[in-house]
């Protein structure tokens, strides 16, 4: 779409990661995002195609670390060069934000008709329409409001592994106010949250016009408002030299920001968080194993075997994962892959990198 | 030895083996004999040691399969090539063994003298000492009794993988009369077995006189009787072109003869009959955990972790093989282990070979 209720899209895909996750699969070379997780083709490029749904192609970029400029490159051939906007170094997703809102800011026609929606690449959203049709209405909101939109999901687990948003009364627009952000909860309390109805999950999907996104951090977010006219006379490297070492949005402006308010999406989402996610996405066997590239289980149960390079047999074992990928092989119970970046800190720099 | 009370010991190393047993790591290419299980050297390396302490270094025959050849020259590049007796197709222990008899009453310079010592070269056994005194009486009772001694071991534990000798009255040697050979017992006859104190488990190492079992094959062995000639008469590729296809020492005479009886070792021993078997044998971490090779245990228990080409990092497992060897990954429970032949059989071709 070109345009949505007079307002301009403006997509930003945030490539980051640093491959914890789906390791060995993932690795810092090659973070999830560019595995074909959820089908047979990288996650971002499933992410692309969301994002040519929603705003006009010239106005989708993508930001990334400098050590994904060959990989990005190997994946989306097509992709304009000067819409790719490498960070000089990799300082959260606040400074990273941003500059891509400064940059659209030079690059639109009407800066104040812009909106900028940021997502990570590495999410399974399903379906499209239902997509397009949330951010329609996050779109409309965020134009409408000048408030910092984030899009919440409606829970479909007790699941303690995200943030979840207390949804708190209607605005004007259709989206609500944010009561409160929670961080991960226990089991206990996210169950609390699931039942009591006005919890959403953090989907980490963000919409907001750039100059919004840029008075809320000059108001709130000293670390950046000190260097904003650096960054804005087009120092980047200067710019992200003087940010510190990770700063969040969430942390960073979110969570004082006053401005903000929630759109509750219409799709369906996962944010493929651990080895577990592929379970619920991928089509299992009669006997609920996924089985991927050259693998093979023989009388096993709800295990996952992902078979990248090299043969993998596995026999009579239940629901563990056994990952053969950039010369690793990796078995665990699939129900710690969530602790699973905690063990990569902990092993030889090699064995963290891939492609051992 | 030269002489043992006048007898003269030859020794056959029985070198076949189709490397199932601890698949990936063993294949067809190489059986577990030239894998450093026990130790850090191959087991053959430390069979051939055992043979060297009983017979002259002239008197040491290994009989094996042609597609161990080249495995043999790598493993043993100093073993003399006269003294490998090449099976031309592989058809069991009893044509094997009648070939190295034939060999040895051809080699011998008093044939009437010389006791044959057979034994497989995948065993592990311990201390030498004891090894060789065992011996020593064996020889004895061969070359006195002219009978076809085997030797037992006293079980240790009672164990379904192993045949049982029921033990008779004394002979007039340092042997005993055998009551009866027992098949792999289920556990229940098999702690009974170990209770009754007088089964003692077939080891697969025999002695005899070169010209006792010739003439018991004559006896009792119609498939082989019927073409001795033909190999007394250098004829090796026709005799073994009439063998059937896998011919048993154990079925083919030991069960037939009434000229047998067993000699109870005084050494440790284990056969390696599948990967379970190395938890027994090497040192294990303070977890129970064997890591061979390129391996990561983090917060495992009774794991064994044999990592020989690429690395391999198991997290968090209880009680599981993981073999990463000739380029395939193998997960299993190592209980199932024993069962391990009849998951290869049912693999394909490629897998099944290794070096995948």
């Amino acid at each position: 779409m070109s345009s949505v209720n007079g307002f301009e899209p403006w997509v930003i895909l945030l490539a980051g990661g640093i491959g914890s996750r789906f390791w060995p699969a993932s690795t810092p070379r090659r973070p999830k995002q560019f595995m074909p997780l959820a089908s047979s083709r990288p996650l971002i490029e499933d992410t692309l195609e969301r994002a040519y749904a929603i705003a006009a192609s010239s106005r989708v970029l993508i930001v990334a670390g400098g050590h994904l400029r060959d990989v990005i490159a190997e994946y989306l051939p097509d992709f304009p060069t000067d819409q790719l906007l490498v960070e000089p170094e990799a300082r959260g997703t606040a400074p990273a934000l941003a500059w891509a809102a400064v940059e659209i800011e030079r690059r639109a026609s009407d800066p104040a008709r812009a909106v900028m929606i940021a997502m990570p690449s590495d999410h399974v959203i399903q379906p499209l329409n239902r997509f397009v049709a949330t951010l329609e209405r996050a779109i409309t909101a965020a134009g409408d409001l000048g408030r910092l939109i984030t899009l919440g999901i409606r829970p479909s687990r007790p699941e303690t592994a995200y943030g979840y948003i207390e949804v708190g009364p209607a605005t004007k627009a259709e989206a609500f106010e944010v009561a409160r952000f929670v961080e991960k909860p226990d089991m206990e309390r996210a169950r609390k949250y699931v039942e009591a109805g006005r919890f959403l999950w953090n989907s980490g999907i963000f919409v907001w016009r750039p100059g919004t996104l840029l008075d809320e951090l000059r108001t709130h977010t000293p670390e950046i408002a000190a260097e904003l006219e650096r960054l804005e006379s087009g120092d980047v490297p200067g710019f992200f030299a003087m940010m510190p070492k990770n700063l969040t949005i969430d942390y960073g402006l979110l969570e004082r920001s006053s401005k903000i308010a929630v759109v509750e999406a219409e799709f369906d989402w996962d944010d493929l968080g651990a080895w577990k996610a592929i379970l619920r996405l991928r089509e299992t066997d009669a006997r609920g194993n996924i089985v991927v590239g050259d693998g093979v289980a023989r009388d096993c149960d709800g295990c996952i075997i992902w078979a990248e390079d090299g043969p993998v047999v596995v026999w009579g074992v239940e629901n563990m994962i056994v990952a053969r990928a950039g010369g690793i092989t990796f078995v665990a119970p699939i129900e710690r892959t969530g602790e699973l970046k905690q063990l990569i800190e902990d092993l030889p720099g090699e064995l963290k990198k891939g492609d051992a």
